[in-house]
Protein backbone atom coordinates (compact mmCIF):
# COMPACT_ATOMS: atom_id res chain seq x y z
CA UNK A 1 0.00 0.00 0.00
CA UNK A 2 1.24 3.54 -0.94
CA UNK A 3 0.69 5.10 2.36
CA UNK A 4 2.28 8.70 3.82
CA UNK A 5 2.82 8.79 7.30
CA UNK A 6 3.08 12.10 9.07
CA UNK A 7 5.04 11.91 12.52
CA UNK A 8 9.35 11.01 13.52
CA UNK A 9 8.54 10.59 17.11
CA UNK A 10 8.41 7.67 19.34
CA UNK A 11 5.53 5.69 17.62
CA UNK A 12 5.76 7.42 14.08
CA UNK A 13 9.70 5.93 13.96
CA UNK A 14 8.69 2.51 15.04
CA UNK A 15 5.81 2.42 12.38
CA UNK A 16 7.82 3.57 9.53
CA UNK A 17 10.03 0.74 10.18
CA UNK A 18 7.48 -1.73 10.46
CA UNK A 19 5.51 -0.62 7.65
CA UNK A 20 8.90 -0.67 5.37
CA UNK A 21 9.31 -4.11 7.16
CA UNK A 22 5.45 -5.09 6.04
CA UNK A 23 6.25 -4.11 2.20
CA UNK A 24 4.36 -0.85 2.03
CA UNK A 25 5.37 2.50 0.00
CA UNK A 26 5.77 4.63 2.95
CA UNK A 27 6.59 8.54 2.52
CA UNK A 28 8.05 9.48 6.36
CA UNK A 29 7.08 13.47 7.07
CA UNK A 30 7.72 15.55 9.75
CA UNK A 31 4.15 16.83 11.89
CA UNK A 32 5.62 20.09 11.78
CA UNK A 33 6.52 21.02 9.18
CA UNK A 34 5.55 18.94 5.89
CA UNK A 35 3.51 20.06 2.54
CA UNK A 36 0.08 19.17 1.78
CA UNK A 37 1.73 18.66 -1.57
CA UNK A 38 3.59 15.90 -0.15
CA UNK A 39 0.69 14.03 1.14
CA UNK A 40 0.25 10.88 -1.25
CA UNK A 41 -1.05 7.71 -1.52
CA UNK A 42 -3.54 5.50 -0.64
CA UNK A 43 -3.75 6.04 3.41
CA UNK A 44 -2.76 8.93 5.46
CA UNK A 45 -1.11 8.29 8.56
CA UNK A 46 -1.06 10.77 11.32
CA UNK A 47 1.45 9.25 14.08
CA UNK A 48 2.11 12.88 16.42
CA UNK A 49 1.50 13.88 19.95
CA UNK A 50 -1.88 14.17 21.06
CA UNK A 51 -1.69 18.12 21.49
CA UNK A 52 -0.73 18.34 17.84
CA UNK A 53 -3.15 16.39 16.56
CA UNK A 54 -5.80 18.86 15.93
CA UNK A 55 -3.69 21.30 14.23
CA UNK A 56 -2.47 18.43 11.76
CA UNK A 57 -5.01 16.81 11.11
CA UNK A 58 -6.58 20.81 9.87
CA UNK A 59 -4.05 21.32 7.68
CA UNK A 60 -5.26 17.91 5.79
CA UNK A 61 -8.70 19.04 5.42
CA UNK A 62 -8.54 18.83 1.43
CA UNK A 63 -7.51 15.42 1.29
CA UNK A 64 -9.74 13.12 -0.17
CA UNK A 65 -7.82 9.81 0.25
CA UNK A 66 -8.43 8.16 4.03
CA UNK A 67 -7.09 10.00 7.18
CA UNK A 68 -6.46 7.85 10.39
CA UNK A 69 -4.78 9.42 13.65
CA UNK A 70 -3.14 6.62 16.02
CA UNK A 71 -4.23 8.16 19.33
CA UNK A 72 -6.05 6.17 22.05
CA UNK A 73 -7.64 8.85 23.84
CA UNK A 74 -8.87 11.62 20.92
CA UNK A 75 -12.01 11.18 18.83
CA UNK A 76 -11.93 10.48 15.04
CA UNK A 77 -13.82 13.44 14.54
CA UNK A 78 -11.02 15.47 15.47
CA UNK A 79 -10.10 14.70 11.38
CA UNK A 80 -12.20 17.14 9.18
CA UNK A 81 -12.25 14.57 6.34
CA UNK A 82 -15.13 12.68 4.78
CA UNK A 83 -13.00 9.82 4.46
CA UNK A 84 -11.70 9.50 8.07
CA UNK A 85 -10.59 6.98 10.75
CA UNK A 86 -8.10 5.72 13.37
CA UNK A 87 -5.50 3.40 13.26
CA UNK A 88 -4.18 2.59 17.44
CA UNK A 89 -1.91 0.46 18.24
CA UNK A 90 -1.80 -0.47 21.38
CA UNK A 91 1.76 -0.21 22.67
CA UNK A 92 4.65 1.44 24.27
CA UNK A 93 7.14 2.91 22.09
CA UNK A 94 10.42 4.86 22.30
CA UNK A 95 12.61 5.96 19.33
CA UNK A 96 15.16 3.80 21.06
CA UNK A 97 13.96 0.31 21.07
CA UNK A 98 12.04 -0.89 18.30
CA UNK A 99 9.17 -3.44 18.61
CA UNK A 100 7.75 -6.44 16.94
CA UNK A 101 4.27 -5.78 15.46
CA UNK A 102 3.45 -9.44 15.04
CA UNK A 103 1.69 -9.11 18.55
CA UNK A 104 0.42 -6.00 18.80
CA UNK A 105 -3.30 -4.80 19.24
CA UNK A 106 -4.27 -2.89 16.29
CA UNK A 107 -7.90 -0.66 17.28
CA UNK A 108 -9.78 0.28 13.93
CA UNK A 109 -12.24 2.65 13.14
CA UNK A 110 -13.98 4.70 10.02
CA UNK A 111 -16.42 6.42 9.24
CA UNK A 112 -17.17 5.11 5.76
CA UNK A 113 -18.27 1.49 6.45
CA UNK A 114 -16.15 0.81 2.83
CA UNK A 115 -13.26 1.84 4.29
CA UNK A 116 -12.40 -0.13 7.11
CA UNK A 117 -11.65 -2.96 4.98
CA UNK A 118 -8.19 -0.70 3.91
CA UNK A 119 -7.61 0.01 7.68
CA UNK A 120 -8.06 -4.07 8.30
CA UNK A 121 -6.20 -5.07 5.03
CA UNK A 122 -3.22 -3.14 6.28
CA UNK A 123 -3.45 -4.21 9.80
CA UNK A 124 -3.27 -7.59 8.72
CA UNK A 125 0.26 -6.99 7.49
CA UNK A 126 1.50 -6.29 10.25
CA UNK A 127 -0.49 -7.61 13.39
CA UNK A 128 -2.78 -10.85 13.77
CA UNK A 129 -4.52 -8.92 16.67
CA UNK A 130 -7.03 -6.75 14.83
CA UNK A 131 -10.02 -5.18 16.55
CA UNK A 132 -12.91 -2.75 15.79
CA UNK A 133 -13.61 -0.39 18.39
CA UNK A 134 -14.99 3.08 18.53
CA UNK A 135 -13.92 6.47 20.21
CA UNK A 136 -15.94 5.75 23.78
CA UNK A 137 -14.33 2.57 24.32
CA UNK A 138 -10.73 3.66 22.89
CA UNK A 139 -11.22 6.26 25.14
CA UNK A 140 -11.55 3.59 28.19
CA UNK A 141 -9.23 1.45 26.61
CA UNK A 142 -6.64 3.87 26.76
CA UNK A 143 -7.22 4.57 30.41
CA UNK A 144 -6.02 1.09 31.37
CA UNK A 145 -3.64 0.96 29.26
CA UNK A 146 -1.90 4.20 31.02
CA UNK A 147 -3.20 2.24 34.63
CA UNK A 148 -1.24 -1.28 33.26
CA UNK A 149 1.81 0.72 31.33
CA UNK A 150 2.80 3.92 32.36
CA UNK A 151 1.61 3.93 35.63
CA UNK A 152 3.69 0.29 36.09
CA UNK A 153 6.49 1.72 34.22
CA UNK A 154 6.39 4.35 37.78
CA UNK A 155 5.99 2.22 40.12
CA UNK A 156 9.59 0.50 38.58
CA UNK A 157 10.58 4.44 38.83
CA UNK A 158 9.92 4.69 42.38
CA UNK A 159 11.55 1.25 43.11
CA UNK A 160 14.83 2.53 41.68
CA UNK A 161 14.77 5.93 44.13
CA UNK A 162 14.05 3.57 46.83
CA UNK A 163 17.25 1.34 45.45
CA UNK A 164 19.59 4.46 44.97
CA UNK A 165 19.72 4.99 48.93
CA UNK A 166 21.39 1.10 49.11
CA UNK A 167 23.63 1.27 46.19
CA UNK A 168 21.93 -1.96 44.84
CA UNK A 169 21.70 -1.79 40.80
CA UNK A 170 18.37 -1.92 39.34
CA UNK A 171 19.04 -4.73 37.24
CA UNK A 172 18.69 -6.62 40.68
CA UNK A 173 14.70 -5.95 39.93
CA UNK A 174 14.35 -7.83 36.63
CA UNK A 175 13.53 -11.67 37.59
CA UNK A 176 11.12 -9.80 39.92
CA UNK A 177 9.76 -7.20 37.00
CA UNK A 178 9.23 -10.30 34.62
CA UNK A 179 7.99 -12.23 36.95
CA UNK A 180 5.01 -10.00 37.92
CA UNK A 181 4.21 -9.50 34.12
CA UNK A 182 4.69 -13.38 33.33
CA UNK A 183 2.06 -14.43 36.24
CA UNK A 184 -0.59 -12.17 34.88
CA UNK A 185 -0.83 -14.39 31.72
CA UNK A 186 -1.98 -17.56 33.77
CA UNK A 187 -3.96 -15.67 36.91
CA UNK A 188 -6.08 -12.26 36.84
CA UNK A 189 -4.20 -9.20 38.62
CA UNK A 190 -6.37 -10.19 41.48
CA UNK A 191 -5.41 -13.41 41.68
CA UNK A 192 -1.69 -13.01 41.24
CA UNK A 193 -1.45 -10.88 44.18
CA UNK A 194 1.03 -11.05 46.98
CA UNK A 195 2.40 -8.85 49.68
CA UNK A 196 2.00 -6.76 52.24
CA UNK A 197 -1.12 -5.16 50.99
CA UNK A 198 -2.80 -8.05 50.48
CA UNK A 199 -1.85 -9.97 53.76
CA UNK A 200 -3.13 -6.47 55.70
CA UNK A 201 0.17 -6.97 57.60
CA UNK A 202 -0.16 -3.60 59.21
CA UNK A 203 3.56 -4.06 60.87
CA UNK A 204 4.96 -4.14 57.42
CA UNK A 205 2.88 -1.83 56.21
CA UNK A 206 3.55 1.14 58.59
CA UNK A 207 7.31 0.30 58.85
CA UNK A 208 7.17 0.61 54.78
CA UNK A 209 5.50 3.74 54.70
CA UNK A 210 7.96 5.74 57.79
CA UNK A 211 10.85 5.12 55.31
CA UNK A 212 8.59 7.13 52.34
CA UNK A 213 8.16 11.09 52.43
CA UNK A 214 5.96 13.53 50.33
CA UNK A 215 3.76 12.10 47.56
CA UNK A 216 5.28 8.87 47.57
CA UNK A 217 4.21 8.13 50.79
CA UNK A 218 0.58 9.50 49.86
CA UNK A 219 0.93 6.92 46.46
CA UNK A 220 2.53 3.90 48.62
CA UNK A 221 -0.63 4.63 51.33
CA UNK A 222 -3.41 4.83 48.77
CA UNK A 223 -2.12 1.72 46.95
CA UNK A 224 -1.97 -0.23 49.73
CA UNK A 225 -5.88 0.42 50.83
CA UNK A 226 -6.51 -0.06 47.09
CA UNK A 227 -4.86 -3.73 47.12
CA UNK A 228 -6.89 -4.58 49.80
CA UNK A 229 -10.49 -3.31 48.89
CA UNK A 230 -9.59 -5.27 45.32
CA UNK A 231 -8.49 -8.40 47.33
CA UNK A 232 -10.03 -11.48 46.30
CA UNK B 1 22.20 -30.75 52.66
CA UNK B 2 19.93 -32.26 55.44
CA UNK B 3 17.22 -29.36 55.75
CA UNK B 4 13.43 -28.58 57.70
CA UNK B 5 11.36 -26.31 56.05
CA UNK B 6 8.38 -24.62 58.07
CA UNK B 7 5.60 -23.40 56.22
CA UNK B 8 3.58 -24.26 53.80
CA UNK B 9 2.45 -21.62 52.19
CA UNK B 10 3.45 -19.42 48.71
CA UNK B 11 7.03 -19.10 49.56
CA UNK B 12 6.96 -22.67 50.99
CA UNK B 13 5.26 -24.56 48.51
CA UNK B 14 8.06 -23.10 45.72
CA UNK B 15 11.21 -23.22 48.22
CA UNK B 16 10.34 -26.90 48.71
CA UNK B 17 10.42 -28.35 45.06
CA UNK B 18 13.29 -26.47 44.13
CA UNK B 19 15.49 -27.67 47.30
CA UNK B 20 14.21 -30.97 46.29
CA UNK B 21 14.88 -30.18 42.56
CA UNK B 22 18.48 -28.92 43.56
CA UNK B 23 19.27 -32.81 45.11
CA UNK B 24 18.72 -31.23 49.11
CA UNK B 25 16.95 -33.27 51.50
CA UNK B 26 14.47 -31.79 52.72
CA UNK B 27 11.41 -31.88 56.00
CA UNK B 28 8.94 -29.90 55.04
CA UNK B 29 6.34 -28.90 58.48
CA UNK B 30 3.52 -27.32 58.65
CA UNK B 31 4.06 -23.27 60.51
CA UNK B 32 0.90 -23.71 62.68
CA UNK B 33 1.84 -26.97 63.85
CA UNK B 34 4.70 -28.68 63.74
CA UNK B 35 6.78 -30.87 66.33
CA UNK B 36 9.82 -29.52 67.59
CA UNK B 37 11.46 -32.99 67.68
CA UNK B 38 10.47 -33.22 63.57
CA UNK B 39 12.92 -30.63 63.27
CA UNK B 40 16.51 -31.76 61.82
CA UNK B 41 19.44 -31.44 59.85
CA UNK B 42 22.12 -28.73 59.20
CA UNK B 43 19.92 -26.16 58.61
CA UNK B 44 16.15 -24.72 59.46
CA UNK B 45 14.57 -22.20 57.13
CA UNK B 46 11.13 -20.44 58.17
CA UNK B 47 8.78 -19.69 55.53
CA UNK B 48 5.89 -18.77 57.14
CA UNK B 49 3.69 -14.99 56.85
CA UNK B 50 5.40 -12.34 58.46
CA UNK B 51 3.38 -12.29 61.26
CA UNK B 52 3.56 -15.80 62.36
CA UNK B 53 7.33 -15.42 62.34
CA UNK B 54 8.10 -14.43 66.30
CA UNK B 55 5.62 -17.33 67.13
CA UNK B 56 7.35 -20.19 65.32
CA UNK B 57 11.03 -18.10 65.97
CA UNK B 58 10.57 -18.57 69.27
CA UNK B 59 9.39 -22.03 69.37
CA UNK B 60 12.99 -23.20 67.79
CA UNK B 61 14.61 -21.41 70.68
CA UNK B 62 16.70 -24.29 71.84
CA UNK B 63 17.95 -25.26 68.37
CA UNK B 64 21.28 -25.44 68.00
CA UNK B 65 21.63 -25.35 64.26
CA UNK B 66 21.59 -22.85 61.94
CA UNK B 67 18.13 -21.25 62.02
CA UNK B 68 17.12 -18.44 59.33
CA UNK B 69 13.90 -17.08 57.79
CA UNK B 70 13.07 -15.84 54.66
CA UNK B 71 11.36 -12.18 54.84
CA UNK B 72 12.87 -9.30 53.53
CA UNK B 73 11.41 -6.98 56.28
CA UNK B 74 11.94 -8.64 58.93
CA UNK B 75 15.11 -8.37 61.37
CA UNK B 76 17.62 -11.19 61.73
CA UNK B 77 17.33 -10.57 65.82
CA UNK B 78 13.67 -12.39 65.82
CA UNK B 79 15.04 -15.63 65.78
CA UNK B 80 16.49 -16.29 69.38
CA UNK B 81 19.03 -18.28 68.62
CA UNK B 82 22.99 -18.07 68.15
CA UNK B 83 23.23 -19.08 64.89
CA UNK B 84 20.50 -17.19 62.81
CA UNK B 85 20.38 -15.80 59.71
CA UNK B 86 18.28 -14.67 57.08
CA UNK B 87 17.63 -16.08 53.55
CA UNK B 88 15.51 -13.73 51.50
CA UNK B 89 14.76 -14.57 47.88
CA UNK B 90 13.46 -11.77 46.19
CA UNK B 91 10.08 -12.56 44.11
CA UNK B 92 6.81 -12.81 43.65
CA UNK B 93 5.48 -16.40 45.00
CA UNK B 94 2.52 -18.45 44.47
CA UNK B 95 1.26 -21.73 45.32
CA UNK B 96 -0.26 -22.65 41.90
CA UNK B 97 2.47 -21.47 39.76
CA UNK B 98 6.04 -22.79 40.43
CA UNK B 99 9.21 -20.81 39.68
CA UNK B 100 12.48 -21.29 38.21
CA UNK B 101 15.05 -19.96 40.93
CA UNK B 102 17.94 -20.05 38.64
CA UNK B 103 17.63 -16.19 38.14
CA UNK B 104 16.53 -15.20 41.36
CA UNK B 105 18.51 -13.18 43.86
CA UNK B 106 19.10 -14.84 47.15
CA UNK B 107 20.29 -11.65 50.04
CA UNK B 108 22.07 -13.56 52.83
CA UNK B 109 22.79 -12.74 55.90
CA UNK B 110 24.21 -14.33 59.18
CA UNK B 111 24.99 -13.77 62.71
CA UNK B 112 27.61 -15.98 62.93
CA UNK B 113 30.82 -14.75 60.53
CA UNK B 114 31.23 -19.29 59.59
CA UNK B 115 27.47 -19.67 59.14
CA UNK B 116 27.85 -17.27 56.16
CA UNK B 117 29.36 -20.26 53.66
CA UNK B 118 26.37 -22.42 54.84
CA UNK B 119 24.02 -20.01 53.25
CA UNK B 120 26.16 -19.61 50.50
CA UNK B 121 26.86 -23.14 49.88
CA UNK B 122 22.94 -23.75 49.78
CA UNK B 123 22.03 -20.71 47.59
CA UNK B 124 24.85 -21.76 44.90
CA UNK B 125 22.32 -25.02 44.20
CA UNK B 126 19.43 -22.68 43.50
CA UNK B 127 20.27 -19.18 41.91
CA UNK B 128 23.94 -17.88 40.50
CA UNK B 129 22.10 -14.33 42.11
CA UNK B 130 23.84 -14.23 45.85
CA UNK B 131 24.45 -11.06 47.30
CA UNK B 132 25.27 -10.30 51.27
CA UNK B 133 22.95 -7.65 52.62
CA UNK B 134 22.45 -6.37 56.17
CA UNK B 135 18.97 -5.76 58.09
CA UNK B 136 18.54 -2.44 57.13
CA UNK B 137 19.58 -2.84 53.67
CA UNK B 138 17.02 -5.56 52.86
CA UNK B 139 14.28 -3.36 54.80
CA UNK B 140 14.36 -0.99 51.75
CA UNK B 141 15.20 -3.79 50.05
CA UNK B 142 11.82 -4.70 50.11
CA UNK B 143 9.97 -1.82 49.79
CA UNK B 144 11.18 -1.20 46.41
CA UNK B 145 10.04 -5.08 45.68
CA UNK B 146 6.84 -3.90 46.79
CA UNK B 147 6.64 -0.63 44.29
CA UNK B 148 7.95 -2.81 41.20
CA UNK B 149 5.90 -6.04 42.29
CA UNK B 150 2.50 -5.56 44.27
CA UNK B 151 1.97 -1.90 42.86
CA UNK B 152 2.97 -2.34 39.08
CA UNK B 153 0.57 -5.58 39.77
CA UNK B 154 -1.97 -3.05 41.29
CA UNK B 155 -1.56 -0.66 38.30
CA UNK B 156 -2.32 -3.93 36.17
CA UNK B 157 -5.56 -4.84 38.65
CA UNK B 158 -6.79 -1.53 38.65
CA UNK B 159 -6.62 -1.63 34.28
CA UNK B 160 -8.66 -4.59 34.27
CA UNK B 161 -11.36 -2.88 36.22
CA UNK B 162 -11.57 -0.37 33.31
CA UNK B 163 -11.50 -2.99 31.04
CA UNK B 164 -14.51 -4.93 32.41
CA UNK B 165 -16.45 -1.47 31.74
CA UNK B 166 -15.95 -2.27 28.32
CA UNK B 167 -16.17 -6.29 28.04
CA UNK B 168 -12.42 -6.22 26.32
CA UNK B 169 -10.79 -9.52 27.81
CA UNK B 170 -7.76 -8.17 30.10
CA UNK B 171 -5.74 -10.64 27.60
CA UNK B 172 -5.56 -7.26 25.15
CA UNK B 173 -3.08 -6.01 27.74
CA UNK B 174 -0.26 -8.74 27.51
CA UNK B 175 1.52 -7.43 25.31
CA UNK B 176 1.74 -3.66 26.39
CA UNK B 177 2.68 -5.56 30.20
CA UNK B 178 5.87 -7.44 28.77
CA UNK B 179 6.80 -4.74 26.61
CA UNK B 180 6.62 -2.56 29.65
CA UNK B 181 9.17 -5.08 31.45
CA UNK B 182 10.92 -5.66 28.59
CA UNK B 183 12.03 -2.19 28.05
CA UNK B 184 13.41 -1.52 31.67
CA UNK B 185 16.16 -4.50 30.69
CA UNK B 186 17.65 -1.52 28.31
CA UNK B 187 16.44 1.73 29.56
CA UNK B 188 16.02 3.25 33.01
CA UNK B 189 12.56 3.29 34.37
CA UNK B 190 12.48 7.11 33.79
CA UNK B 191 14.27 7.01 30.26
CA UNK B 192 11.21 4.25 29.43
CA UNK B 193 8.14 6.46 30.47
CA UNK B 194 5.78 7.25 27.91
CA UNK B 195 1.96 8.51 27.92
CA UNK B 196 0.11 11.69 29.11
CA UNK B 197 1.66 11.96 32.60
CA UNK B 198 5.35 12.12 30.82
CA UNK B 199 3.88 14.58 28.20
CA UNK B 200 1.82 16.60 30.67
CA UNK B 201 -0.65 16.18 27.78
CA UNK B 202 -3.58 18.32 30.46
CA UNK B 203 -6.46 17.65 28.41
CA UNK B 204 -5.99 13.90 28.35
CA UNK B 205 -4.99 13.76 31.64
CA UNK B 206 -8.11 15.73 33.06
CA UNK B 207 -10.71 13.43 30.73
CA UNK B 208 -8.94 10.49 32.02
CA UNK B 209 -9.39 11.64 35.75
CA UNK B 210 -13.20 12.77 34.89
CA UNK B 211 -13.40 8.71 33.88
CA UNK B 212 -12.25 7.61 37.25
CA UNK B 213 -13.98 8.09 40.75
CA UNK B 214 -12.77 7.67 44.65
CA UNK B 215 -9.83 6.49 45.26
CA UNK B 216 -8.59 5.48 41.70
CA UNK B 217 -8.95 9.20 41.06
CA UNK B 218 -6.58 9.53 43.68
CA UNK B 219 -4.28 7.43 42.54
CA UNK B 220 -4.51 8.15 38.83
CA UNK B 221 -3.76 11.82 40.30
CA UNK B 222 -1.03 11.54 42.70
CA UNK B 223 0.76 8.79 40.13
CA UNK B 224 0.44 11.91 36.86
CA UNK B 225 2.14 14.56 39.43
CA UNK B 226 4.45 11.96 40.60
CA UNK B 227 5.44 10.60 36.71
CA UNK B 228 5.89 14.53 36.09
CA UNK B 229 8.17 15.28 38.79
CA UNK B 230 10.56 11.89 38.04
CA UNK B 231 10.69 13.12 34.63
CA UNK B 232 14.43 13.24 33.11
Amino acid sequence: MQITLIGTGNLGTNLYEALRRAGHDVAQLPGRSFATSDVKGELVIIAVKDDALPDVANRLKDCDMLVVHTAGSIPMEVIPCRRRGVFYPMQTFSKNQLVDFTNIPLFLETEQAGDIKVLESLASTLSHNIYHLDGEGRRRLHLAAVFVCNFANHCYALGAEVLKEINIPFDVMLPLIDETASKVHNLSPREAQTGPAVRMDRNVISRQEAMLDGRTKDIYHLMSESIHDLKI
